[in-house]
Formats: structure tokens, sequence, C-alpha cells
């Protein structure tokens, strides 16, 4: 038997800053440019300027918006006529149908049959086919191709193609032409089409910056694989942060991060959860916990920047009413249990 | 005993758009321009552009700042060596106690002991002392003028005051400005320093503008008020709008009301809950009970404005986790129900 070394993908040219540029055409009057919030409480306590990017507030909730656009925009018109398929629990499958019921182009999404019915109903609600299927009996990946090779539909990956990347890129694009040029990007990762394309349009508009990636602790898979080097998995963390329980990165995204990020940290499912709700109660703005991962980087203290100007990447605000009441509860005892950690004590 | 007839207030003169144009320019640099966000899911539902001005996202997260500011901007030199003093468990409390730390003014606020922690400390961090009363044993207006008298302070009431009103005026200025002319505006009331200065402003920069109050069902002083023309009040009304709680409007207020706004309506506490975790589920922010008022008059149909231009005033957003959490209990229990109104039904 022999193997096959991994496709080798050229960072420098696989996905590059004129393709950022495109997709911030095609998005132009689509997606929405988001806010960027600033906050004398986080400015005071970091020493810092952090400009906050708030994807919470794009179109469908979350930045995946951008890169499910850029994607469906660039089929062909009988790639469009006979749709398009992906499987997502979560932020990709509604940003998949949304972009679809925009182009009038048919959307089918593949997903485990105990989804929130709350995203389930979005997700039609945008105008997708929904297909379930049984998580412990089937193989989501399989089951979607099938389908698409039965209907001759395209599947659209969540984040490992060029399309999506370039599309992720556009957020920083939009926060660094609003701010100006900042000295450190700190950007979550699950499969790293965010922070690869973060980490291209920062490289092309603030050549210093550094860009950081962060993780959870629990789904630390990529932080393990850009200091190896070498493509590390995890299979279903039990993290909070469910927009980065993806199993590894992919053959685009590693190396452009191995390219283009100078770090990569992890965070507590504590940190995470006391800097979501820190986002809600100070800035008034509701994260999801993924989308408040970078930001608990620098509000706990795992990266340490003073005097510089910060860019953090809010990635999204979905999270139900149900999950939100759980986690307040935890959040809560933890409060309770006089949590040693420095945001915890200023909040009790 | 002879009664005097209650002071008769010319509401032409008493505060005037030239009062919150001043207020503005006092305010500039110092309180948030707020930004404006839409919905395409509520412009689809009212079938009109719906625009929220988000005072949440102001200084001490509520409009209240802007009045607090220009009230204390306007003290004389030795008042403002000597102090301000007011009485408030909410959001004028923390108002004052930033306009007094940002302009060097020592301030004072008298609580109720029973006042959440959360509250006394954030009042606190802002340099304010904080003297407690017993609820049941004191009356805290006899109170804080007697401290007032003793320590020659000068006492800024929350809402029934000149400068407070064309302060909080200036909101609705900017709303104008960003957005154009609008048909309505809707605005929540307690004591009415937001709904006054509102439309004085609205009639100044809209005059076909319609200014609607919004108060609690529970608490519907301002409007029975409004239709006797005869001040009436509420005495500790049972509602989860805690910043609509106030017992009456005041001598400047209801005169301005009654001249400048075009109808009150009133909303269900399960209409506020609702309307409140839809601005979080939907638009992603944080909106307090009373923050949501204005909003659950347009998203539950007790008005009904198609095709028009509705600017809507989201108050404030000081909601703590525990407070959050009981009500986030609440509207699940309630979502249940399967109760019949319309949000609730497309939500479930």
């Amino acid at each position: 038997m022999t193997t096959a070394p991994p496709p080798t993908i050229d960072p420098e040219t696989s996905v590059t800053y004129a393709d950022v540029e495109a997709a911030a055409l095609r998005l132009a009057g689509n997606a929405h440019p988001t806010p960027v919030l600033t906050s004398n409480t986080v400015n005071q306590r970091t020493g810092s300027q952090v400009f906050f990017k708030c994807e919470n507030f794009q179109r469908a909730g979350a930045f995946k918006f951008r890169g499910a656009y850029n994607a469906l925009a660039q089929l062909s018109d009988a790639q469009k006529r006979q749709g398009v398929i992906a499987f997502s629990s979560g932020n990709h499958a509604q940003a998949i149908a949304l972009a679809g019921q925009i182009l009038h182009i048919p959307t089918t999404i593949v997903m485990p049959s105990d989804a929130p019915s709350v995203k389930q109903t979005a997700t039609r609600d945008y105008g997708a086919e929904v297909i379930l299927y049984d998580r412990l009996t089937t193989q989501r990946e399989a089951l979607a191709q099938q389908i698409a090779h039965d209907r001759h539909l395209t599947l659209i990956p969540p984040y490992d193609h060029p399309y999506i990347i370039a599309g992720q890129g556009t957020a920083t694009k939009e926060l660094i032409e609003a701010v100006g040029a900042l000295d450190f990007l700190l950007v979550c990762c699950g499969g790293g089409g965010l922070l690869s394309g973060s980490a291209i349009a920062a490289h092309a508009l603030a050549p210093n910056c550094q860009v950081i990636g962060v993780e959870p602790k629990r789904a630390d898979d990529a932080t393990r694989s850009f200091y190896s080097r070498a493509l590390q998995t995890v299979h279903n963390p039990d993290t909070i942060a469910d927009g980065a329980r993806t199993p590894s990165l992919g053959k685009y995204t590693f190396p452009l991060i191995l390219h283009y990020v100078s770090d990569m940290v992890t965070v507590s499912e504590s940190a995470i959860l006391r800097s979501m709700f820190f986002l809600w109660e100070r800035l008034k703005i509701v994260v999801e916990p993924t989308g408040a991962l970078a930001a608990a980087a620098l509000l706990e203290g795992v990266v340490h920047y003073p005097n510089a100007r910060i860019g953090v990447i809010l990635s999204g605000g979905n999270i139900d009413l149900k999950q939100a009441g759980k986690l307040l509860n935890k959040a809560q005892e933890r409060r309770k249990k006089a949590d040693s950690a420095p945001l915890a004590r200023e909040l009790s």
C-alpha cells in the first residue's frame, strides 16, 4: 500500500487579496457593512484601543453570509439552476439558505435531526429544503455527497474553499478601512476560513499587523497544527463554542494560516462564558459563545498588548433563548463560586 | 385651608428646539452618537421602514446620560464645586454619576438598600457616593432634599426639568438627521422626559411626524392623563418596565406632552417581554424591558402604520444577568403555553 502525500497548496497563490477585493464588490449591497464598536471600559482595562468588528449584526447573524454569498454568486448558470447543498447545523446552513434565497438558487441543507428546532425553522424560513439525518447512524458528509450526486447539486463546503475564504476576508477589509491600521487582530478559529481570510486582508492593508487565531482549549487542533506544522485533529470536542467544533483545518486554510498568521492561543470554557456575558452586559450586544472567543483572549489576559491598536472580530450572535438561559445559569453558578479569573472578580 | 392651582407652564416657551440644539452642542464629544439599526424581518412584518435608535449603546447604557450631562454642564461654578444629588435606583443614578465624573462634579446618589448590588457597584465605579435607605421606613425625596439642604448640594430631578428634557431630545435630533424625516416616532414614557424632548425635536425637524408615547398597561398614568387632560398617578405599579414605574408626569412634561404628542398607547407585560427577546434574538442587541416598550407597540400590532417611515427609540440596555435569567425563564414558560399573540406564534 502506498500513501500519497497531502496536496500541497501554495498559500501565496491559492487565495489572494485580489480575491478578497473581488468578493467585496460582489457583497456590496448584499452583505451588511457591520458596525465597529468601542468600549471605554475595555480600553481602560487593556491600556489599548480596541475595535470590535460586530459580525453578529451580519445578515443571518454571522460572518458566514460573506463566504456563502461569494461562493454562490460565482456558480455557473447551470449550477445555479440545479441548486446547491450544504451540511451544517449552524451558521453556515442559514448563510447558504439566505444567499440562495437572494440569488434565486435552490438550497438543500443536511442537518442532524436533533438540531435546535429554532435553527431548522430559521433555515426553512430562508427557503431551504432541510434534510434531517440521525447523528448516531449516518455520516453526514457521505449523505450530502450522495444527495449532491443524485440530484446534481453543487456541494458548498463550510470553510475550505477559496471563494469562502475570500468572502470571509471582507470583514477585516471593512474593519481596517473603517478604523485604520491595526497592530493586532484577534480572530476565532474553527476550520480556519475566517482566520485565513482575515489574515490575507490584514497582510495587504496593514502589513505590520499581527493576526492571532483563538481557539477553545478543548478544541485546540489548529493551535497544535500551527505549532507542529502538521495537521492535527479533534473529535467531537465538548466546547460551548459550537462553531469551533470542526475536526481540523483544511487543505487551503492550513497553509494559509501557517503563512499569514503570527500566533495561535487557546481560551478556557469559563473564559468564553464570562467574555460572552461581559459583551452582553457592557457592550449591550448579543454574541454567541464562538463569537466571544477572540474577545476572551484579550479580556482574560491570555494575550497582553498594551498601548496598541487591536481589532477583535465578534463572529456571530446566533444563540437562542433556551441555550442562553442554560448558559446564564452556568455563568451565575460560576460567579457564586468566586472564580479567581480577572473578569469574574470584576463582575461579581 | 386653600389649595393653589398647579403651576401652569407654557409648553411653547418652557423648552424649545433651540434648547435641544444647545444641548446637542454640549453633548458633542461627550455622549455617543448612537447607531440606528434596521431589520429586514421587521420591515417585512410591518410593511414599513423602521429605524431603531439604539440608546442602549449610549454611555452608561441609556438615554439618561444626555439629560444628566446637559443639566450638570449648566451648573454655576459654585454649584459644581459643592456637588449634586439625585435619587434613583436605575439609569438616572448611573447617568448622573458618570456625567459628574466627566465634569469633575462630586455626586451623591440616594438608593434603596435593596437595589441590585450590580447597580450600586456601577454607580460607585463612576465615583458617586451612594447613600442607602430603607424603602419601608424612609421617603426618598424627603431624604434627598434633607441631604441636599444640609450639604448644599443641587438636586437633579430625573425628568421634570428643562435641561433634562432638552438633553433627552437630542436622541431624536440625531435620528432624524441620520435617516431623514419620519411619519411616526414611537417613544417609551415614564415621567415623560424622553417623550417630551423627543416630541419637541420631531416637531422642529419633521413637522408632519406623529409622536406616539408608549406605556406599560400596568403603569398607564400618562395615557390616562393624556386622554383626561388632568394629571393622573399610579402607585408602585407592578411592571417589568422599571423605568416606567414613575408615579406621574411632571409639571413640565405634562403640558409638553399634551402640546406635542399625537397619541399614547399601552402594551402588556407579555408584549414587552416578547419584544425584548425578539430584539435580543433577531437584532442581536441587549435592551432592558423599558427599552423594548416602544418596539412592543409596533411589533405586537398595538399600532399599525403600513407604508410609513417609523422611528423607534430603544431607550436603554441595563439589565443584569440575574434579572435576564429570570425573564428568560418567564418568556420560555409563556412560549410553552402557546400564547396566541403574533410574535409568540412566529417565534415558537
